[in-house]
């Protein structure tokens, strides 16, 4: 599996912290967290270098975790700070620490070279922090599949045909034409479904009467957060335009988790521009995706166990629906490639 | 594992497959298998060549596979019939088809080179297709070993002593010497015990009232099909001939997939030339077996393990009792190397 | 994992073994043991050089085994001696044999040179059979980790405090040196804790009133036995000697048994000078170590899935409670190291 270590990557929403060790696995790598009591969210390597135990299997005391082997100390920089009956801590004696950023309740680990970790890079989307939209967390979906699959099918309009017929997508449109941005971060796959039937879930919160222009816009932010902009606006057959601004708009955000080869946490919400502030609405969609987003896992795990068989022709085909992907994957391969590089 | 590709293999008996996509794995290859509209059972690679989703998670419309990810349709044949969204398919579009053939109410596929597949070739015995026997059909009994070991067992007479004395064999006459024919296919290990008790499962069912001469004929079928021919007869001290057409004549048939290296699937049935249309006999006759089979399960699923274990000394003790077993092995490897040459 | 195979160890109890067939693992290599009519108790490989089938899956008729699949016979010493159907029985035709000595009601097996096995190197401690002392047997505690972990936390003083705050350990006086004698057979860690409360375990028994002076030896025996000397005498604020002889003195034996890799039993009892048949007593200690051994168990366990994962930096913290382990690891590398030598 490919990772890209010079990256922040989502540990877990703000709640899941706090003044205890928490153990939490990203790119295979076991990291031990927890809230100090300044409030700053600490991060180490989860494992003492004297004998290997984990050391979220000992004491947070104050804001140090001592080893519950032999009581060797370390601090929220990675420093040993004590060793029981030994007067001389030897400056080797650490432990790595890897840098935290905490924005809109979500804690963000950098999992590469320190010196690049840059706070300001950490995603953002301006809606996130605009009353006049509302955001609702979903869950943390464990999916059993290696995250380039889980992303891939983030900026894939092609599939909500095949995989989501009674949520999000409608057979009757599987033709229109996806459009796509393959050059810049994030990567863009969009289309436009004008004067149809709004969609299944649409249709049951009784959003719309008639027919809608509706979008699907899949934005790919590297190397691992997906932000999903979808929306309908009553058909206006006069208008061939971007009418995003003027109809119900629902962002889907899906921040993924690498946590191994194989298994990456999906943790998802939506903002939205209806409704503010009805969480029966709020709690309606959620059930909604949760039906969709377990289609997606269905699929995604038998894919993975797919690609871990031993696999004697090589020949994939390829589509023309594949250019967000086939970018995608290029991407990360360079991104990949220049860590790699001295 | 040594497989032998160009054979015919069990896929299942003919019930197991209907309209429906039936997933099936056989030398450790993953095929989708359905009955089509025209009684035809077809047989492709279980895998999406795009994304590699098994076609067999997807739907079967009319007589093609839609896969379940993003719609690409698939005929009985493995060409591609239909990309949504794409009017052009390239000729390169299509998944492996398997030869098929259904003969007797078992379905058999073609693991290898589909220019050498021959329907003549699948395994007939004339007493299938005779009035005057009956045919029954046992189980799909799963086991946990390698199909050679599993062969090898039905090639050979002494087991019987030993591993069945309950039901089909009789340790008193354990050093009766066995006969073998092992140039031809089948391969044959066979042995006659004369003016002796019957043996436990006859006597149960009250066949014989004294002593008799009773035969085992063991022919493996290469690769993987064995039938078990014995009976008995009432003891003529005076004869010393083959005396299979005077007495009750049994034809006990295995047929095994190779599922996997570690995994066969034996798929068992019986012909008899005595009590014609009772069921309730032939009921009886499966007790016995499933009694028998599962002491054979119990021993080949521990040699499995121990094969699977690392060993330090490759010492194996061959004894009088082996030809069949050693000629079996060699004429597999005999195949499997000659389908390696170019 | 270094195994050092020319050495005794421990099979099991002695009321494990009857006249019965009993599989038993150790250094990852398959044992069938049983007790003979004479009484002693033999070790062959548990596997038939036939077909592989374990020998322990046959039966035991007289003081022989016989082969579950085709019959075939070997005797204590591991030679064949009887195959059905064949009148000659080759030279080759043996299985392993492993000498085998029982002593203090435990039967320990040599797994390496036969040439090499002395009886007189199987382990002994005079109060094992000294009426003035009390021996009392524990557990066979499975420990899902490598037996050097499982050894290096028996000559380890040092982690009480920390793993064993309620039973056997005492905060106060993480401090306190230990001294080492690493050069001899065994390897000792010791170190006396004068004038100080008792610990947990002889408080809750209700030992001793006031102060104490106590002491830890750790004795641990190559490859893998450990006795730990451990007691207390009314504090003595004149002596500073070895007080061992005059308060309450409890050896804590473990026999550990390597399994496999990651395996380990330790079989564990206690000898001690006070409340000689005490029964109640006894177990009130059994208790205590129960929930001692429990934590270790804990640890060990974690330590092991951490040196099973890839490692991408190796960097190991020594510290100067390390000295045993780090001559006891050396010692077991010097063995084996000596044993591939020709």
């Amino acid at each position: 599996m490919t990772f890209v270590k010079n990256a922040w990557y989502v540990a877990g929403w703000s709640d899941e912290f706090g003044h205890r060790l928490h153990p939490v696995r990203i790119l295979g790598e076991d990291l031990v967290m927890y809230r100090a009591s300044t409030g700053e969210v600490a991060a180490l390597k989860d494992r003492c270098p004297h004998k290997l135990l984990p050391l979220s299997r000992g004491r947070l005391i104050d804001d140090r975790i001592e080893c519950g082997y032999h009581g060797t100390t370390f601090g929220a920089d990675g420093r040993c700070t004590r060793i029981p009956g030994q007067p001389r801590i030897p400056p080797t004696a650490r432990v790595r620490a890897f840098p935290v950023h905490e924005r809109h309740d979500i804690v963000w680990v950098w999992m590469g070279d320190p010196e690049k970790a840059d706070a300001s890079a950490v995603f953002d989307l301006p809606q996130m922090s605009d009353p006049a939209w509302d955001s609702h967390r979903g869950d943390a979906l464990h999916i059993r599949s290696g995250y380039i699959n889980v992303a891939e099918n983030l900026v894939d309009p092609a599939h909500v045909t095949y995989v989501h017929p009674t949520t999000l997508g409608s057979a009757a449109h599987a033709a229109v034409p996806v459009e796509y941005e393959t050059d810049g971060d994030p990567i863009l796959a969009y289309r436009w479904i004008r004067d149809a039937p709004p969609i299944p879930l649409f249709a049951r919160l009784g959003l719309f009467e008639g027919n809608v222009d509706r979008w699907q816009y899949f934005h790919l932010h590297l190397p691992s957060t997906a932000v999903i902009d979808f929306g309908s606006a009553d058909a206006d057959p006069e208008s061939t335009g971007d009418r995003r601004r003027e109809g119900v708009r629902i962002f889907a955000l899906h921040f993924l988790t690498p946590v191994a080869a194989n298994h990456t946490i999906d943790r998802w919400m939506h903002i939205r521009n209806t409704r503010i502030g009805d969480e029966e609405f709020a709690r309606a969609l959620d059930e909604s995706f949760r039906v969709a987003f377990a289609e997606d896992k269905n699929i995604l795990e038998a894919v993975q166990i797919e690609e871990e068989k031993p696999r004697d022709d090589e020949f994939r085909l390829q589509l023309a629906i594949d250019p967000a992907c086939i970018a995608y994957r290029a991407r990360i391969d360079e991104l990949a490639e220049a860590e790699r590089l001295p």
